[in-house]
């Protein structure tokens, strides 16, 4: 199936809102639906027409996959509660863990993720909510992507041949399919979304396992956590696209308290982009990548190294895994 | 033994070579005495001062052990021939790149190419020549870090209790173990080395192979030397202590022709530093790094990420390896 996409500057936020609503109401009817919320820009928007749409007959749940960055289930819980939508906080931290265990592979990673996601949380919470529908929140770069063979997104099924009835037992809606991020963008300020919310930087499917080169264990990925909540902090007043740590698996020398110590590297990525086809490295003023290096160096354990990406996308991609 | 660090503030260059020649007569004797030249300054300056004191009785070699940077023994060759010494130079890249086959480890990396000089390739020369003396050129920074544990230089005998008449059958003269490297260039510079030489960046005792995180393969240490032949390239105007280039092993997500290629990462480190035991990285202008990713993108296979090191030494150290 071809997509047709709409391009940013031709999108009418309110009469694409009112199309997806109608849409979603004709495909559900009088039907159940249910959706995962991330907490990303593209789930948020794609809760807020859901519920435009069905009201309470669709459930949200914001799936707590231990991969999350710091305070993030509470945050996004609190912001629905706030726009009147409830989202039901699950807390499958081991199951996730479990399947990532020994799994160092980046598409194995992934793979874990979403049999995890879609056959196990996931698709039990369908199964016992009897709901025949699910939204996701699948836009036009993420089906671009993976028809290229570029990554593997979890919501894009269709485009690779797999049917989600047969395989997942559900039919999936994804709305956005036909913008990118910036018409999200424009379509969450139409629906009233607050800003933080729908200019929000962009974080992967796979979460923090997407900031761990190799395996993702409970501490590494509290190691990228914390790393990647300094970059956030220390970063939040930059204009750029995305930014982010990455914890190597490389071990490199260092030194501490005057002896030597294997030891850990970060890497920060920050990104201009409008629409992540194509990105570059921010530059930032060499006071802030100072300002980084030693934040990192202090308070993430066992890191004697820090570096800067200054390779484009592409040939880079904007995550590393 | 204590050494006496001679400051450099204090060093006089011309009392200190007339002293160092001094001793290496003798020390020597009428015997005779050889030396391993690698094209550093601290070996030349050795050279130098062997030339000086012994003439003839000194027989220096260049050993090229395959990892060493692009150009790199014919240049150094040139040189001394250039200074009126004559320099012999000895092809042992195959022994080295067998003793490096399937190493990983930083320490096994070192002890390899270690073993594989003093003991195969440069313990055979010294048997051959019938010389009793090995000048060498250590410096107190080497001292100081082999001690502390941080870095295992490979001539550092005496310091780890080794005794090289015991181990290796001949006697080590170290004549500039009492300064550091701002020293041995001011003292190259009375000896009247040519700038080039003197004022020579630093590079490592195990070459390329530091270059190199994981296992250095003839394929992935021609990446670090065309790598680090860009980036000395590019910074040749950069007033720094040290810069270089090195090649991780960790695989990072790119993207080439639209498909997703795995890709290498390189990282560029460029160091302000005196004397190596404390250094910062140098800001560059943004330009230059954007160049510098440019063109190691372009020209070196299979590279789809570069980086620029951040983090000041300690708790980094220079080298990665």
């Amino acid at each position: 199936m071809a997509i047709k996409e709409i391009k940013t500057s031709k999108l009418d936020p309110e009469q694409f809102i009112a199309d997806k609503v109608e849409e979603i109401r004709a495909t559900v009817g009088d039907g159940l639906a249910i959706n995962a919320l991330s907490g990303g820009v593209d789930s948020s928007v794609v809760t807020m027409l859901g519920h435009r749409a069905l009201g309470e007959r669709l459930k949200t749940y914001f799936i707590d996959n231990g991969i999350m960055r710091e305070g993030e289930p509470q945050l996004v819980v609190q912001i629905f509660a706030a726009l009147g939508v409830h989202v039901e906080l699950v807390d499958a931290q081991d199951e996730f863990f479990a399947a990532l265990k020994g799994v160092t592979d980046p598409e194995q990673k992934r793979e874990a993720i979403t049999q995890t996601f879609y056959k196990d949380v996931f698709g039990r919470l369908v199964r016992e909510s009897g709901a025949k529908f699910l939204l996701q929140g699948t836009i036009l770069t993420d089906v671009d992507e993976t028809v290229a063979g570029i990554k593997r997104q979890h919501n894009v099924f269709e485009q690779l041949g797999i049917d989600p009835q047969e395989a997942f037992g559900y039919k999936i809606l994804e709305p956005l399919v036909q913008i990118r991020k910036d018409g999200v963008r424009k379509v969450g300020a139409a629906l009233g979304l607050p800003e933080s919310v729908f200019n929000r930087m962009p974080f992967p499917g796979p979460a923090l396992s997407a900031r761990v080169i190799g395996e993702a264990t409970p501490e590494r990925i509290a190691i990228a956590r914390t790393a990647n909540a300094i970059v956030e902090d220390v970063l939040a007043g930059v204009k750029a696209f995305q930014y982010m740590a990455i914890l190597h698996e490389d071990r490199v020398t260092g030194t501490r308290d005057g002896k030597r110590d294997f030891g850990l590297q970060i890497e920060v990525r920050c990104w201009n982009s409008v629409d992540a086809r194509k990105a570059k490295p921010t530059r930032l003023p060499w006071k802030t990548l100072r300002g980084l290096s030693a934040r990192i160096l202090a308070e993430v354990p066992g890191v004697v190294s820090v570096t800067y990406n200054i390779a484009p996308k592409p040939p880079s991609t904007m995550e590393v895994v």
